[in-house]
């Protein structure tokens, strides 16, 4: 619609072989542009959300996020931020089942709406609808700027992607997860949050280019178990906490581009059902960051390994996970820490589905049945 | 523990070639008895989830709900009754997230716990952790009377399913969905439900084990379903509304028993996704009442159709699919009404993944992996 805006540059693949793979590697930019002129030394500056965005941030106590797909990921991460740093109570829904039922709303609700074009359509229709359901306002994080949800929001936050060409979302969720980060300390200062706690997370979130950036040096061995995988036709993929929407993200985008059908679960429903799909021919993919819940994971993965299930971990350069083995894989990164450590972990994620869609020959920046933005239901 | 006070009569497979072909069709029974002396001509009876409950339940503006596996999915259909019905806000998470995360809560809200054995390890923590979260008070929806969630809530309403041995929950199911039916409608009365409308969802509920039974009719139509399907590797389910959970627990019942992976979606995020897996080796099975979701369904299974996947649906006997050929196949049920058809449309996904595991030749009742209550993290 508005090609002809783009800069050469932009749209171009350059050394890369697919947009894909050349966005997966934007995300370190993707996201300090993001952040710019938005985070200081002293933290979130005034009136990133617009203006007088501090009245309207003060009275939330609760937030009501809407998205489809990888939006609703996003989504699902900012929730665990939300609540646990901010204290408001947080539902995430996708749009096309928000819309059609009566949500109760309850006093001082934000609907946030989450969406890359800012043209989907059931994320677009759940926004309309909410002007009769009593919000105390609407918010959306989004990419394009002249698009319908941005200027139908009283209050937002573009993320700065830029053109994201490859049908298969990538630096438009890091960026995503970056805004909402942003939101996430905003909520907390202004509800109190000790002064050193928040800058302490501040500064976790001024370094996250960078930790995305040193994740991305993992590639050579991302390869490798892509070859590995390549000619599997399923994956279960594991996470817990905020980890496991990040679980989810990676799923599926290996669906999205290599057509294996990937499936994510917190890591403790495990034993639920899910376990009964794992031998020999199932491999588990886990993303295994430090922090509490690495024991309670790793008592899942033990199941894993007791059933034949090969196993694939993506863990915290601190962790000892101990899998090392022809049928356990273990690629180490550095998450920079439990508040950004989502974003990072998606990436080695995205990389793993690129590269295997590459070796199955997919079509990795037009995926079969798929289009970019979903603008109509 | 207590298998010698079971009547022989419920430990034995009788007519039934395996307990979880039995215990499907015992749920007319089992939800007739959940409902017995609780549901009257007049509506929900008082005090059936114990002595002065209606003092806290007419404190409640949100509820939470945990719980895992089956029962997380019984939550997930509770909450678009509670909030429709009722106008509480409600949540519903899995119990291993829940525990081990900030949960906000929000004044006046109630922990609600789904649990068959009242013994699931990680579903008892949180109710026990919710002590100190400020909670207005917890109430167990559970089975067996002398478990450790029955003992320590506040409030709690029994389903009598009685015991319930193959692995893969049926009766246990329905009859939560039965309970927490009983709970919408007495909180939709204390919270001043029209009574004329009221009075109608009593009577609907009070239809249920006749609807059930009517669904059990189906078993031949289901069984040669079953052998068309039975050498798949992938299934998608879809639902929409209220019956994306039944999606869900269809999908639960197929992986657990048959081994076959399946996978559920809202219908209205396969667009963002999961299309790009539709080929004709991934059927799709999808729940369609009637209603105003139906036009919708049916635009989300033409872009099935049109990408080659086999359909399989089961739709309400009112609604005019239009869809029976070669390669779509439907099945009719009679739902009952809006409210019960939830209930209802569990009973055919149960059979449909029964028949395909024994066509398959796996250990129904004890399928691999798995073991009846997970009482261990």
């Amino acid at each position: 619609l508005h090609e002809s805006e783009l800069s050469s540059d932009a749209v171009e693949r350059g050394e890369y072989r697919h947009y894909m793979q050349k966005e997966i590697f934007e995300q370190p930019k993707a996201v300090a542009d993001t952040l710019e002129s938005r985070l200081g030394p002293k933290g979130v500056l005034p009136n990133i959300f617009g203006i007088d965005s501090e009245a309207l941030l003060g009275q939330v106590r609760q937030i009501h996020i809407v998205a489809c797909g990888t939006s609703y990921h996003a989504g699902l991460v900012a929730r665990y931020w939300l609540e646990t740093h901010a204290g408001i109570a947080v539902s995430v829904e996708v749009a096309s089942e928000f819309r059609y039922r009566d949500v109760v709303v309850p006093e001082n609700t934000l609907l946030l709406a989450i969406s890359q074009s800012g043209e989907t359509a059931d994320t677009l229709a759940a926004m309309r609808d909410s002007r009769r359901r009593g919000y105390l306002g609407t918010m959306v994080i989004c990419n394009v700027a002249e698009s319908s949800l941005v200027r139908e929001a009283d209050l937002k936050l573009m993320t700065r992607a830029g053109p994201e060409i490859g049908v298969a979302s990538t630096k438009a969720f890091t960026t995503q997860l970056a805004a909402l980060a942003l939101l996430s300390l905003e909520l907390a200062r202004l509800r109190g949050m000790d002064q050193d706690v928040y800058l302490g997370l501040c500064a976790q979130l001024q370094h996250l280019p960078r930790a995305i950036e040193d994740s991305l040096k993992a590639e050579p061995q991302i390869q490798a178990i892509a070859e590995h995988i390549m000619h599997r036709q399923h994956a279960l993929f594991l996470g817990r906490g905020e980890q496991y929407p990040v679980a989810l993200e990676g799923s599926l985008k290996l669906k999205e581009v290599s057509y294996i059908h990937a499936e994510a679960y917190p890591a403790g429903e495990l034993k639920h059902g899910p376990l009964a799909l794992v031998d020999e021919h199932m491999p588990v993919i886990a993303v295994a960051p430090g922090g509490v819940l690495l024991d309670k994971l790793k008592s899942n993965l033990q199941e894993v390994r007791a059933r034949g299930g090969e196993l694939i971990v993506f863990a915290d350069r601190t962790v000892n996970m101990d899998v090392q083995s022809a049928r356990n894989l273990t690629v180490q990164i550095d998450g920079g820490g439990d508040f950004i450590a989502p974003a990072v972990f998606t990436v080695p994620l995205q990389l793993l589905a690129y590269h295997v869609a590459v070796l199955r020959g997919t079509d990795v920046d037009q995926p079969r049945n798929l289009a970019k933005s979903v603008t109509v239901e």
